[in-house]
């Protein structure tokens, strides 16, 4: 139990999100007892990502390269952006197939009871995202808790004073509430999400 | 989403027990996200273990050195010897503070369903320790489940075959059903614990 190394290997798996002390022990057991191979591919992978994962210069999402491959692809529809709070929300997006438009990851949400503010999510780099002459339409894709609505709230009054590419504002829409309420977006699935981006409004 | 790297991390924590590809993305976003710094001290954590962590060559637990602490300490009584399941099942029998004897730690318990048999749990070098020529009693600390009453079952029959320091049997005795059946060891109050010790029979 008393092995430094062990000890100092418990202490570390603590402070992924969601795991105890009890949860650590066991991970650190499994991985020592029988998947030392694991263990050593998690540490390369660690590593990896975090000496080349940088966030995406126009969507903030994370990339391996300046330019992520959603931004960097000129098949997208540049006239609308569409606005996640996390790489996971917008990957749900992907996969229901409703959407062709551009991103813009806020990668999280305001939440002023953990000094999360606007600062925190680059609201400042969204307005000039959105502010880019091509942008016609912000979808606020963010989820349906008090958080999200929040978020959505502060963001559309920010975005109602950008100008689009004709000097017109920009329109800004919310996911229609197809989505149930006070659920997580990455949890919900993907014909709801398609139907809720038809519907937006 | 599809970076690469990120990818590569996503994949790389899903081999923790516990751990499905939910929250494997919440574990890396949060770590690109909000702790870099804990992502690159559970790298070096990892690959250090992963060299340094070895089996001590008595008992069997983790250690860095040949021998671990426990078996190193001249003061714990060489007459008892204590088999238990997992390191965190010995820390929770030093907690509890009612034994001062020797462990041999098994690593695992019998478990015909998933192929663990006598094998993989070192019974041979369970054997060679307990007949040392100093061990007069084995204290089988076990869980009280099925899979532990059949690994206790299968030990006390092959440890009641080796001589003692007098050439006289090992005395061998279990955890007094002090510990509530069904249980889990290491989630076991302490004072149930020493008492289940006293009342070893
Ligand atoms: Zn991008
Ligand atoms: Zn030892």
């Amino acid at each position: 139990m008393a092995t430094s190394h062990l000890a100092t290997l418990i202490e570390a798996l603590r402070r992924l999100p969601g795991v105890g002390v009890k949860s650590a022990q066991r991970m650190a057991f499994h991985l020592l007892q029988h998947d030392r191979e694991g263990a050593s591919r998690l540490a390369q992978a660690l590593a990896a990502a975090v000496e080349h994962v940088r966030h995406c210069e126009r969507c903030h999402t994370f990339s391996d390269t300046p330019l992520c491959d959603t931004c960097a692809d000129p098949s997208r529809d540049a006239r609308q952006l569409c606005v996640v709070e996390t790489p996971a929300d917008q990957a749900a997006l992907e996969r229901s197939g409703g959407y062709k438009g551009q991103y813009f990851v806020l990668m999280g949400r305001l939440s002023p009871l953990d000094g999360i503010g606007t600062r925190d999510l680059g609201v400042q780099a969204l307005m000039r995202r959105a502010g880019d002459g091509q942008v016609q339409e912000v979808i606020l894709a963010l989820s349906f808790t008090a958080e999200g609505d929040v978020t959505a709230h502060v963001l559309s009054q920010a975005l109602r004073a950008i100008q689009g590419p004709d000097g017109t504002p920009l329109q800004v829409t919310r996911l229609a509430r197809g989505v149930p309420a006070g659920s997580e977006l990455e949890y919900v699935d993907l014909s709801t999400i398609a139907h809720a981006l038809v519907d937006r409004r």
